[in-house]
């Protein structure tokens, strides 16, 4: 595998990029979702963390139950187990990240795991 | 833990939002990287690929020796043990987040790690 991989996405539908870039520890979409919609079902992981980021636009999200406003510059972490559903507003849509990662696979991070070469 | 942990991220400055958000399978950093500047070390990973998203201006990152171009738009997956360092270009500085994820830990994703409810 080489060293490291760029794409440049520039395009307005969604894109998934564990394949794209030779992803290994995440997947990771771009999506779009536009006024008055909704992610059209309910779901939950089985191993996986989401967080999502929201770049443009406003919304809400549905967690077990509980409804959560969204808007751009808002940062989500979801743990697996919790249901959870999208749904846009009526005059906006939604462009957002969603990254996926395996619950407690992170280890080290910044300072503890990186090296300092010069 | 919570279920969900959420975060608006509207300022200027870098933040981490691995403590914010309660993050356990990835470290999350927004940074901003003025005109003309760099980072000023060369680093490399222990364990974690880095994945970098760059969200507004231009620059580029060196890897190994290697001179790659950045622009808004751009999405790069970086191996642990490769040597990085990145810079802005003279007239436009960088806005971009950067993922650390442990190599190789994501198992199931999307359709094999979701539960649909309904």
């Amino acid at each position: 595998m080489n060293n490291y991989k760029k794409l440049n996405v520039n395009q307005s539908a969604r894109i998934e990029l564990h394949d794209e870039l030779q992803l290994t520890g995440a997947e990771i979409s771009i999506n779009f979702l536009p006024a008055g919609a909704s992610v059209p079902f309910v779901h939950s992981h089985k191993q996986n963390e989401e967080i999502y980021a929201i770049l443009e636009g406003c919304g809400k999200t549905v967690i077990n139950g509980e409804t959560v406003s969204l808007s751009a510059g808002d940062w989500l972490r979801i743990s697996p187990s919790a249901n959870r559903q999208f749904f846009t507003s009526e005059n906006k849509g939604l462009k957002y990240i969603c990254i996926q990662v395996k619950e407690n696979s992170l280890e080290g991070y910044t300072q503890s795991d990186a090296v300092i070469i010069e």
